[in-house]
């Protein structure tokens, strides 16, 4: 089997938001996801959606912090697994968040719920949908 | 504001599976995620979660198929965008799945639900928690 050691990958675009709003621990900011203007056809229908997944990668995180491997979860004394947190130092530092689609214009969409500094760089934008909701789940409170 | 233009990624593990399940369109197929056993201690505590995502290279997609930006949806006639489907081929290749985590032995995971090739690199496992799921979606039929 061949394998990949390697992956090589370019942004889509860009996170735009004013930092302040995630500084002050805004529950639900607005920002835009501003996509490289050759992108924009690849949001057509895009609308169609209340919810999508944003990808991005978190470019704050450093080479160093990329090496832990057990962490805290917020108000948890306890070290657990980076793959059981969203703590964003991990081998592969992706962020992954639901947001909620408000509205698009060309390459540009407008969400509210992520918790992604100005600058971000975008990997993928995919669209939330039932499957994405399995019948009943279980997670430590 | 500094715009990183390349990304490097590693996989921090491969997918191990029975082909044979996906060509039969196999609805709930079970798939080891094996982990480099480095990364072993990242996976403490995610046995508290029934659910995870699993985030993943779509390394059968050409070069040439990540060009495209309008795909058609599962039966449907229309032209959409790549970013409002969940098309393998896209931009950045990246694959998402919500699967159900059926067991954990130290650097491998059990899950049922990837519909991930034998061989597919693996970027990252997040735990799936209740704010993954919104109180309330829109997504076309």
């Amino acid at each position: 089997m061949a394998r990949r050691s390697r992956i090589l990958l370019e942004p889509i675009g860009f996170v735009c938001t004013k930092d302040e709003a995630l500084e002050a621990r805004h529950a639900d900011p607005v920002s835009k996801l501003v996509l490289s203007e050759k992108y924009a056809n690849g949001l057509e229908g895009v609308d169609g959606y209340s919810h999508i997944f944003v990808i991005y990668w978190l470019h704050k995180v450093r080479k160093s912090e990329r090496r832990h491997l057990l962490t805290h979860p917020d108000h948890d004394p306890r070290w657990v697994g980076v793959f059981s947190t969203r703590h964003p130092n991990r081998p592969n530092p992706i962020g992954l968040t639901v947001v909620q689609l408000l509205e698009r214009r060309s390459n540009v969409l407008k969400v509210r719920g992520l918790d992604a500094f100005d600058g971000t760089p975008i990997l993928d934008i995919k669209p939330y949908n039932h499957r994405d909701i399995p019948e009943k789940i279980r997670a430590p409170d």
